[in-house]
């Protein structure tokens, strides 16, 4: 984690990173049992903290957590480990875990939640990544988009790490999963979008996945643009119907996607086989740099 | 989490409890990004041992986690914490984290695991909680039977979290969980049992049952007992033909399940509406423990 920065908040109190530690009996630690926001900052504002906020409440009012600060504290303390380590772009990850013990199911109720903030330098990636494009596998992973805790982002993320893991091990970005219906999801740690006879497709919510901010984001710009949006099923088999594709995440903004299995995404390809970014995610991609740009 | 005792071992180390912690950037914490066994001790002997650390390894596997430990060096870290903590009958907890960062699901392949071994005093239940059963209640949680967590113990545990909430603020004991195909799974922290038409009845692995250490030993009891055993789908509707059922699990061992949905189960009942414990559940339990005493 050498990326990360020196100093963290925790709990009210800011620590050297080296330093900062829970016990071996906090709850996330043991079974997963938090949620976490990860944020960007632009010249020291954090983009969409209320948006983030208002997820992550929705994730302590599932939990039955309480954070035990309120949205001005956590907001002043996401400033204070900005300040301290002197960070203007940065990201930010906040992790809100029940707090200690006990090892069961069983929450006890007059646990303190543990509230974390830890921070590291992040500029956004450089324009070659843009042009490059992700590549993606589809993931032997089937989410369920039954479960409550596709609604939430939890620390019970395993699954995601899993299906990052078949990404790696397959050399490629980033994998998609699927539904228990069969329909495309999301990426391990982003959003799905596609573009298919000119109108841009994203999973519905009850495809199971995040809600993401980002997601949110661009369907809005995209209507803003005139693109005519859908928020339906997509299956893995529309793949080589895709004319362009993208992920979406609050760290990656907008990340083209050129290549799914194998298969080049669109019309124009390179020579080893994976397309470009299409016109559409290049011109949403533009507009969304812009919004970052006029942030004070 | 006053009932875990002093020492814990901590990589290697025996470390107070109160001063035994982990890294805020473990994977464990952010991502419930590791695995776990809970184990049940008897006069200093870890029940079942070999079957837990297989099944450690099933998640390590799956994981992709290197525990840098062999079995060996773990059961002696885990007779360690018996002997340090003066401890004869205990619960035992492993937990295996992928180690330190980074936040995001891509792990780094040059991660050390966090291993981590707690215990607390654990003599079993005494006989007026056997007697008294358990109330259960159906989860609205949703298991995913196609997850290959299911057939490992993660650290991504919170489904079973919020399943386990759901029966507190129900005021009952247990939750039961259902699969995607609406067919019965297995409590938050236990696995289930019936009795129909005189046939010992549990939820085939293929129902995202967790492959529990005491099922399978409660399998083989009544097989070795003459009890007509069948892996099978369970269905909800089937609770008022359950002659008799009960939960098993390593800390537990056999529990009674009386009451499901308010339903009590079996044909005797006490004034409440309850169940009371059958003759069967009875009979497993008696060769279960007689099983438990022999351990040396």
């Amino acid at each position: 984690m050498a990326n990360w920065s020196d100093w963290v908040w925790l709990n009210g109190r800011l620590v050297r990173g080296v330093e900062a530690s829970v016990s071996v009996l906090d709850r996330s630690f043991l079974l997963g049992d938090g949620l976490f926001e990860t944020m960007r900052v632009v010249r020291r504002r954090v983009l969409h903290l209320e948006a983030h906020l208002a997820r992550l409440h929705r994730g302590t009012q599932l939990f039955r957590i309480s954070i035990g600060w309120d949205d001005q504290q956590l907001a002043l303390a996401l400033q204070q480990v900005l300040e301290t380590n002197a960070l203007e772009e940065a990201a930010l990850r906040l992790t809100v875990s029940r707090g200690v013990g006990p090892a069961g199911p069983m929450p006890d109720p007059t646990a303190r939640a543990t509230v974390i903030i830890a921070a590291r330098p992040f500029a956004g990636y450089p324009p070659e990544w843009f042009e490059q494009g992700l590549r993606a596998t589809l993931s032997r992973i089937i989410k369920n988009e039954r479960s409550p805790l596709c609604r939430v982002k939890s620390t019970s993320y395993a699954e995601h790490v899993l299906a990052r893991l078949e990404a790696v091990e397959r050399k490629t970005d980033e994998a998609l999963m699927l539904n228990t219906q069969g329909h495309l999801v999301e990426g391990s740690s982003s959003n799905l979008f596609a573009v298919i006879e000119g109108r841009l497709i994203t999973p519905e919510l009850s495809s199971g996945c995040l809600p993401g901010i980002t997601r949110a984001i661009l369907l809005d710009l995209a209507k803003d643009s005139g693109i005519k949006v859908v928020e339906a099923s997509l299956l893995p088999a529309s793949v080589s119907s895709w004319q362009e594709a993208f992920l979406t995440s609050s760290l990656m903004g907008i990340a083209p996607l050129v290549e799914v299995e194998g298969e080049g995404i669109g019309t124009e390809r390179r020579p080893e086989g994976r397309g470009v970014p299409g016109p559409i995610t290049r011109m949403l991609d533009e507009r969304y740099l812009a919004a970052l740009a006029m942030q004070r």
